[in-house]
């Protein structure tokens, strides 16, 4: 049996390397188009803004010890032009056939530049590859550029602004939607807009960019227009659903049987509205990969779905969030409910600090739908605790009953999670 | 309508507020034997360390204040002698007799002194209340002591080591059981020990104390045999449970109609077991209390129970325990297996430092049953995201697929909580 992976980052080395555990007799190979395989992406803007000493850091493996470690085959600069199902194989572009008898397809996103003019300008670069970060670098220590844009206020738009800055760069935001982080949020819009600013960091929504000239800036970083890569698959015959991102069943085989997705080119199921969503981390890439290379070993593992859990660090500040903000709630049929309250992290005479936290819920069934912890320090926890909630279905009830750790160095004894829960409670009653 | 409150800490104070926040006429009185009410008792020790600068930043309400602000009858140093439940009375020790209608008795918890020759020696000190703390920290500005001994390695005696060291005394422990932090882990006492000798504090295990002079210090800290304080319940006919704390229904009501009991001295539900369980605790207190008092003022809410969990700082490090370790697990009829994993808390490339998870489960069923979670950061949080999982009754399996938050300067992307669930899972199947 030839298990062939296309894509060499997170969901694909995840498929494979589980399908090895799984299976020692596997003939397994990867086709990774760049040239760097098992890196951390989610890195690249601390190697900019110069957390991350050396680029080297951000690698997990080289195909060198990938392959020898894990006895997969692993191919870089390896491009698949075409899939032919009917034949069991792939085109690569330099004309070769690889066989398969079953195949993942983790060929991640990519950055429309289409819709700009000036993308492909040399002051111009994504930052989604360790070769985009070795270039960004290369140009901010040769060029001195003292004026940056950023196209997005996503994640990698929001972490790229606050790495220029450190660079010591004039620098402005700018997002086409209304809102940051792709969450209809106004509150969180409003504080990330308060947050840059205090960081000196200008920035403007509802600012679609066309021309890459208009910025006027000496150098752009591409965070906006991120889209799954569903060409190959769909050339081959594979469905594409509703987000546009390919279509898995709940063991992330796409509809060719024997064939799976997984990563941020696949749409798993959203646990809270049950629909499938298309929210592309580095997380569920890993685990949507491990499903998918389970299965193509020959096992029958599910993946259950996301609740759409992401933190970014914001100019020093902590942003969780998890679930659905109340905008989007309505829009998927719920009755939001709101509770946002501000407390601190800890006992007040143990230096406790100012965090927020929202909580959403549905007005029917009590139902917690979504949560946003903003703060210094344990904000990660707070939102995993939402996310672990929201996928047990908790009800604000039950929520508020948790039975949370309390001392005074890590919490208060009411903690804000609770705080905001008994309040969300009052408005549900 | 009259409720009293015998207890004006942490659930006395809760059911007074709650009360009244529900019962606008309500009559009540608070009776507290002490001279304070509602302060912190957790951060006791983080004053006699210097961590807290002024004993009164320890204090939440004063008499005055709860009075006023709540219109509410706070009484200190007003001892109850006696409950009449036949007469709807109690007597206070200077004679006088108190009416009620409702009575929530939160009189939480007290050191045993008896079984120790030479408790009551000036230089032998609790750790229980404000006064306690005035006195010992009076002592150790006047007469400078050099050499200390704890009683107890609980969180009080290891909170009381950790800041008796910080006073440049030279510090040792002692503790009857065979383990630390009343949890049956040979794991984690074994930690604890080391953790200990680190900060140059001496710990003996199975070493009971029965006379003070034994010890040869200059100071001592009596952190041992805490018991609920239910002599006075008990002699009005209320039933005490297995654990030795009052017995009481999911509404906090006690054997006799209308008498309800709450804090440290009661017993509530354990989750996991389904059993009662005497874990005192400031946050459960509190919540109990909160129960209590929306009940004597008419309503019926339920606490459906705790799952244990706690955190504790011991000399820098954040220790979290929640559910049950394997050795009590297997005594309450389970068949627990274990995981205990060492990875790093963050990306590694981002200062990532080694933070410790154990996972318990129940072979046959597959649930989570407890999580014990060691590390410099970021232990509230996984603490709390096991004990979410554990109310929900949460499979390994389950637990396994949660969607938790990741980005480089707050964890790897794959949570040390998962990375155990992950080893678990091998373990079960």
């Amino acid at each position: 049996m030839r298990l062939v992976v296309i894509g060499g980052v997170a969901a694909g080395l995840s498929a494979a390397a589980q399908a090895r555990r799984l299976d020692s007799n596997l003939e397994i190979e990867v086709l990774e188009q760049g040239s760097d395989i098992s890196y951390s992406a989610c890195g690249l803007s601390y190697f900019i803004g110069g957390e991350v000493r050396r680029i080297d850091d951000l690698v997990v493996n080289t195909a060198e010890k990938f392959e020898r470690e894990r006895d997969v085959r692993v191919r870089t600069r390896a491009r698949v032009t075409a899939i032919s199902h009917p034949r069991r194989e792939v085109s690569l572009e330099n004309g070769e056939r690889v066989r398969y008898d079953k195949l993942v397809i983790a060929t991640g996103t990519s950055v429309n530049r289409q819709s700009i003019r000036g993308a492909d300008l040399p002051h111009v670069f994504p930052l989604q590859t360790l070769d985009d970060a070795r270039r960004l670098s290369e140009f901010l220590k040769q060029r001195r550029p003292r004026t940056g844009a950023i196209i997005g206020a996503g994640y990698i738009g929001l972490e790229a602004a606050e790495a220029l800055r450190a660079n010591g760069l004039r620098v402005g935001v700018y997002e086409a939607s209304s809102t940051a982080l792709h969450r209809e949020d106004e509150f969180l819009t409003e504080w990330v807009r308060k947050q840059l600013e205090r960081f000196r960091i200008r920035v403007e929504f509802r600012r679609p960019v066309d021309d890459i000239a208009a910025l006027e800036s000496e150098v752009v970083v591409l965070a906006a227009g991120m889209r799954p890569n569903v060409e190959l698959a769909a050339a081959a015959g594979i469905e594409v659903g509703r987000t546009g991102a390919i279509r898995v069943s709940d063991q992330m085989e796409t509809n060719l049987s024997g064939v799976y997705a997984a990563g941020d080119c696949a749409e798993p199921i959203h646990r809270v509205t049950g629909r499938p969503a298309w929210i592309p981390l580095g997380t569920t890439a890993n685990k949507m990969g491990r499903v998918a290379g389970a299965n193509a070993a020959g096992k029958r593992e599910r993946f259950p779905g996301i609740v759409g859990t992401s933190i970014v660090r914001v100019c020093g500040i902590g942003v969780g969030t998890t679930g659905l903000p109340a905008a989007q709630a309505k829009r998927e049929g719920f009755s939001p409910v709101v509770a946002r309250i501000e407390n601190a992290d800890r006992a007040a005479y143990f230096r406790g600090r100012p965090t927020t936290v929202e909580l959403v819920a549905d007005r029917q069934s009590g139902r917690l739908l979504g949560g946003l912890v903003i703060g210094e320090e344990g904000v990660a926890g707070r939102t995993n605790v939402i996310a672990a909630a929201l996928t047990s279905g908790m009800t604000v009830e039950e929520f508020e009953q948790l039975d949370l750790a309390y001392a005074p160095p890590y919490a208060p004894v009411w903690d804000p999670v609770l705080i905001a829960a008994q309040q969300l409670l009052k408005l549900l009653r």
